[in-house]
């Protein structure tokens, strides 16, 4: 399957397909200067924060293949200057300034002229692609033992303190119209964490695609992720292009499924990771883990270690990027709300690390401190 | 302020504000036949469970009134089998159902031919609209002692043992750009429970327009309420119209806005009210709920007694509207989805009683067995 959301020309100009335009249109788009970059990041054709890294090293190389000329001093100059712009245009995922940074030190490390330290940033982010792809691989691999048919023992994840336990039983009972499988692992996420948001298989929903490549039955509830529906937009689009069962929802639902039994685990990815364990991602994370707390059901957070900041020591130190009120009050392009009304649109929250139960790594599920 | 979404031609035909336009176009239809009467009832022309008992009280009135020719049976005949249809024009709703009981009850009751019946009908129906609008007038002002400026008195409300708690120092901290007013009395509510949803100031957001009213500074957090945008089209119109201060938010972000300590209290309405308090309500309700019980957040359930059924036992007794998938999967008319993907639409969910503070009625604030 081929959904890689990026891709090299033969000139090595940067290739993006313009995930604003999916479900509806696949178009690739070329990008081969700095400003062209920032506007493909800050305006989400290309988004989920390894993605963003990856297409942020591939883009500083497609941006900077035109200037080689001069002494390598100059050319160092511009490295770094279009490193810094290219890093502050997002400011929550960790992964945008961890690849800045690995393509300065890969500048400055390398001897030679201009078009020997650009072969060398050509190599460098090359190989975050890479060790992404292989990261997506093994933490598809380390989630498999959270892809579990549901029975009795799967039954024993849910705390048996919960308080949404009782609930459960009763709305389990009401609920027999929810479309949930009963014969599969029934999977909630939120946002995009597949192909599309990595270099790989993707993060929490790469473990779903690994799941259906072994045969496992899964079902993935797939939250839409207002505002920007990256949920209905982009996961499903993957989900139908692989074939594997999901129902969308809008993110309201999601608690009262958790309450009718419906949600076997849910898995999310992450945009910052604090060295405690607190994480940073897409609106509306934080609101599924204190559901998931109140229900027993599991919640991990899946990312790869270029996720983590371990500079940063909690949650209140992770910046959360503040977007733009049309996106709420317009969604789609549509009129939603009177001109009149202001909107708060934080891109992202915080979820504290008590409420997740494990991060699955490319190094396995781990528990802070890391 | 003349924001009432129902109303009589001088001819005694139904008009109604399709609100399904708004906020983008204020349209109203006249309304004079069962079938357009159901149409605008499925279709949500007209909707929030006060006004649809209302309308179809009106609408039934609205359709009979050019067929009171003939014996006064065959009057009484099309009475019951026109009201049968209207009340199973929505299922979740108790006050459809209330409403038609009522007509029926006062057809049969009523001496005389079919034009005397109507007659008595259309006092039936005017008595139910007055008797709402008094109802709301009551419960705002039963809710103000709910509507308290922010002070070392209103942290008290928040339990201290809530697990939330330690998070909602920590965000509010780190989370300074949220835009809500720390002089104000912060109200998150959902869905549309004002003007627009009763026959009167409404339920839950008529105490906040109470409020105003009296002076009383007052910030409203507008959940935009998915799939159909009641709050940042209705909500956000009618506090546009009050000149009440208001933001309008993505429901995924409420959880984190009381995380952040920026929501003094929650107040939502109800479609119908088990004897044993569990309460049926908008899709989203329930998680709001538990995020609020996570953080000690008051969370009220605002509605008359026109929506209480103690004929229901408990929520799992309550029926619970399936929509259709495109309201997910097609917001405003637009793809947000694959077209193979399917979506889960329930229209409503059960929030548990125990997760509930208090129910607002004309009554006062209450507690079950009611």
């Amino acid at each position: 399957m081929s959904l890689h959301p990026l891709g090299w020309t033969p000139a090595l100009r940067l290739r993006i397909l313009d995930q604003t335009l999916l479900p509806a249109e696949e178009r690739w788009l070329e990008v081969d200067t700095v400003d062209a970059l920032i506007e493909a990041i800050t305006a989400l054709r290309v988004r989920g924060a390894p993605a963003i890294g990856i297409a942020a090293a591939m883009g500083l190389v497609s941006a900077l293949r035109a200037r080689t000329v001069g002494p390598r001093e100059v050319f160092l100059r511009l490295v770094e200057r279009d490193a810094e712009r290219i890093r502050a245009a997002r400011p929550t995922a960790t992964n945008l300034g961890w690849a800045m940074d690995r393509m300065l030190r890969r500048a400055v490390a390398t001897e030679g002229d201009g078009r020997v330290v650009l072969r060398a940033l050509e190599a460098e982010a090359q190989a975050i692609w890479d060790e992404d792809k292989e990261a997506c691989r093994r933490i598809a691999e380390h989630g498999q033992q959270l892809i579990v048919p549901r029975s009795a023992d799967a039954q024993a994840y849910r705390r048996a303190d919960a308080p949404g336990n009782k609930t459960a039983h009763a709305q389990a009972r009401s609920r027999k119209d929810a479309p949930g499988d009963p014969r599969a692992v029934n999977v909630l996420t939120h946002c995009n964490t597949g192909f599309l948001a990595t270099g790989g298989v993707g993060t929490a929903l790469g473990i779903v695609h690994r799941a259906a490549e072994r045969g496992v039955p899964v079902h993935v509830w797939v939250d839409e992720t207002r505002p920007l529906l990256q949920g209905s937009r982009l996961t499903a689009w993957e989900l139908v292009k692989a074939g594997i069962p999901h129902t969308i929802i809008t993110d309201g639902a999601a608690a009262s499924l958790m309450a009718a039994g419906e949600v076997d685990v849910v898995l999310v990815g992450a945009d910052r990771i604090a060295r405690n364990g607190d994480t940073a991602n897409k609106v509306g994370t934080y609101a599924l883990a204190v559901a998931a707390r109140h229900h027993g059901v599991p919640f991990y957070v899946v990312a790869p270690f270029s996720t983590f900041d371990l500079a940063c020591p909690s949650g209140s130190a992770i910046p959360i990027e503040q977007r733009s009120a049309t996106e709420v009050t317009r969604p789609l392009g549509r009129q939603a709300a009177p001109d009149q009304s202001p909107a708060y649109n934080p891109a992202f929250d915080v979820t504290e690390a008590e409420l997740i139960a494990g991060w699955v790594t490319e190094k396995g599920i781990l528990q802070p401190p890391f």
